[in-house]
């Protein structure tokens, strides 16, 4: 097979972030597009057959041997494995990427066994998946299950005010065409994405390898607040209806709120002020919450608890604050007998559950789905520093070929 | 005499920002470079002589009659007057333009009074007043007077990276050839400028026009806070180093710090999240802090108690915090008897210091210097609500032609 670290290094130009450091690679961007080029050239070597589904989701299919292509029917059930190619603004290398290139490792290494697959297998690519662009994460595998409206996927607008219908035309898609795709749908019999850890989790598990056991329910929401743009140098600190001011004070409510919650995370790691002079009192503060907590009842009564504490930070400002839910997913537990078969295929590998949202999570309401974690030494993600070993990124192939060969 | 407001209003859909509303004229943008054509124009119409100067200040010259343009000295000790035509980001439109549309306007009634200038007189638009594009106020005549060094203009960048040496470049100056320029500076015998006021001033003093008195000094600093950037959902709140969390610190501590202190103005209306992603906890935050007070040592002491709340504040969240000073200027008071002189052209103008920086507090250093002020029915600046009535901006150019007359 080939080593999942040549796959990568294939791939290591692309889309790098000069300014932040790490890669930038949001969905339908030059980079990412990129990616999907190499994807379908290196599927097309291992001999797949490539689509493009309706919503963009790619798929590279190894059908059963002798299977007729003209049957729309030899692909239902397959057993499905892939992930992501776009990447979170300065992200790293390997987060998707990693999933991606091990499948393709996964089928070298099938191949290399012999293996004669009883049921067709895709290899996939989601877009999107980071909502970097667009704002809603997992926006592939959300249209395809139809967990988003069709109509506000196609409003959705990145920061240039393009919006995700121009930008799904511009790439060959037909915008009245996106949203639930039950076709596609029949075909999943079963979703494994293998995907680097997020966290810390396989360090204290002194394991290189995990199978994971949930995602803890996350969402995002926006909040603007308003106040009164003015001049920095001739409004008197009593006149002035500052939103920065406002907005600091909900970034440290949200900070508290969530360390006096346990297992609460909350954040915010995008804020624009408008106009955004030096010179200037902002007139509006946009900011973003990422909000998560492995109880929906929990995760709701936290935002409901921020939406307060920020209408009073802006009251008290002479401001006003507005919350928008910009989406919103519940805590999924994978499917058990997967998750089962998966521990039989990798002996001793841990349970672990996540913070981290992936397109598994999505597609778990609608096909027994599950993940597999590859360790990362460091702990850290979404960011340059994001790292895994050669020798665990191999493992993983090996370890993602045993569970797709018990599965086929 | 044009009015006033036909001139703005021949310009009102130049650099319209449909974005943040007002308008977003930086430097040598082309709304800024549309706007310097037109003041050629303006300025040729009525057979004004138009030079633009190695630092890309535009002058106007109306000569002395008779005046031999082959001796350079016939321009030595003229009365400048004018302003700038760029704009903050989301800025209103009134904020340098009426400066200049007033001199515009007073130049036709000193003609339509026959006045026969006894030295020459230059109506003058400055580059870069706002600071918005490089980040240095007043960046034009703080070429001309030697405030800044060439070198650090040359370096200064925009936010996409271009330097200030290759926007002159590609405007038609030689960068090499930036910097003082003691010719320029012989030509300023007196410097007025004529200028919306950015507060409430002559609301409160219920007075149309007022005569400058000094200008509290300011200056701009950039705090960089770095952290660690991670996963917003894998990484839980107690393991976090986020310099937004610090950011927000930093805020609240700057606007307790600057109401805590009479007559101080301490803002951040500009920052920056990297890498700014909704699900990434920032590895950085930057931030810009405007500082003013009447008294520079005051000035001083609140940047250093700034400085040691911010590191403070830092080192709590695990982070670091290093600031950097961008520019700085002291408290100006404008010249004794040309005040005076303004005062007896304008009875019952009333004396005004402002909050604000201008052109006119460089120049001061090197020639005496001036300003008029004309009501802003809001106090609002900076924004799209700036406004200047009609009636108001007429009889402002009228104050200035009387001063003009008067010092000519």
């Amino acid at each position: 097979m080939d080593s999942v670290s040549n796959l990568l290094e294939s791939i290591e130009g692309v889309g790098r972030d000069t300014v932040r450091g790490g890669y930038s690679r949001p969905v339908f961007s030059p980079a990412e597009l990129d990616l999907r080029s190499w994807f379908e050239q290196e599927a097309r070597r291992r001999g797949l057959d490539i689509e493009t589904d309706r919503n963009g989701i790619l798929w590279a299919w190894w059908d059963v041997d002798g299977a007729d292509r003209n049957d729309g029917g030899t692909r239902d059930g397959a057993l499905v494995t892939g992930s992501h190619l776009d990447s979170v603004p300065g992200g790293g290398a390997f987060d998707g990427p990693l999933g991606v290139a091990a499948a393709l490792a996964a089928v070298d290494l099938l191949k290399e066994r012999g293996v004669q697959p009883q049921r067709a297998l895709a290899v996939t690519v989601f877009p999107e998946e980071e909502g970097s662009r667009f704002g809603v994460a997992c926006l592939g595998s959300r249209l395809l299950t139809g967990a988003i409206d069709p109509d506000t996927a196609r409003n959705l607008k990145d920061p240039d005010g393009v919006t995700f219908a121009e930008a799904a035309r511009a790439n060959g898609l037909d915008p009245a065409h996106l949203g639930r795709d039950d076709e596609a749908l029949r075909r999943i019999g079963d979703f494994v994405e293998l995907h680097v850890e997020q966290g810390r989790g396989l360090i204290d598990l002194d394991s290189a390898i995990a199978v994971g056991t949930s995602i803890i329910g996350h969402g995002r929401w926006k909040l603007t607040i308003s106040g009164q743009g003015n001049h920095a140098g001739t409004t008197l600190m009593e006149d002035r209806a500052d939103p920065m001011v406002a907005a600091a004070q909900v970034i440290l409510a949200i900070r508290k709120t969530a360390a006096a919650t346990p297992e609460a995370r909350a954040t915010v790691g995008r804020l624009q002020p408008i106009p955004g002079g030096t010179n200037v009192i902002a007139s509006r503060v946009e900011l973003w919450i990422d909000i998560r907590h492995p109880d929906d009842a929990t995760t709701a009564s936290l935002v409901e608890s921020i939406h307060g504490q920020a209408q009073k930070a802006a009251a008290f400002e002479g401001c006003t604050a507005a919350l928008t839910r910009e989406s919103v997913s519940g805590t999924v537990t994978f499917d058990g007998e997967l998750q089962r078969q998966l521990q039989l295929a990798i002996p001793g590998a841990p349970g672990l559950p996540t913070g981290a949202g992936h397109d598994a999570g999505i597609l778990a309401a609608h096909a027994p789905s599950a993940m597999l974690y590859v360790r990362n030494p460091t702990g850290i993600s979404h960011s340059p520093e994001e790292h895994v070993e050669n020798d665990d990124a191999d493992y993983g192939a090996v370890a993602l070929a045993d569970a797709l060969e018990r599965l086929l």
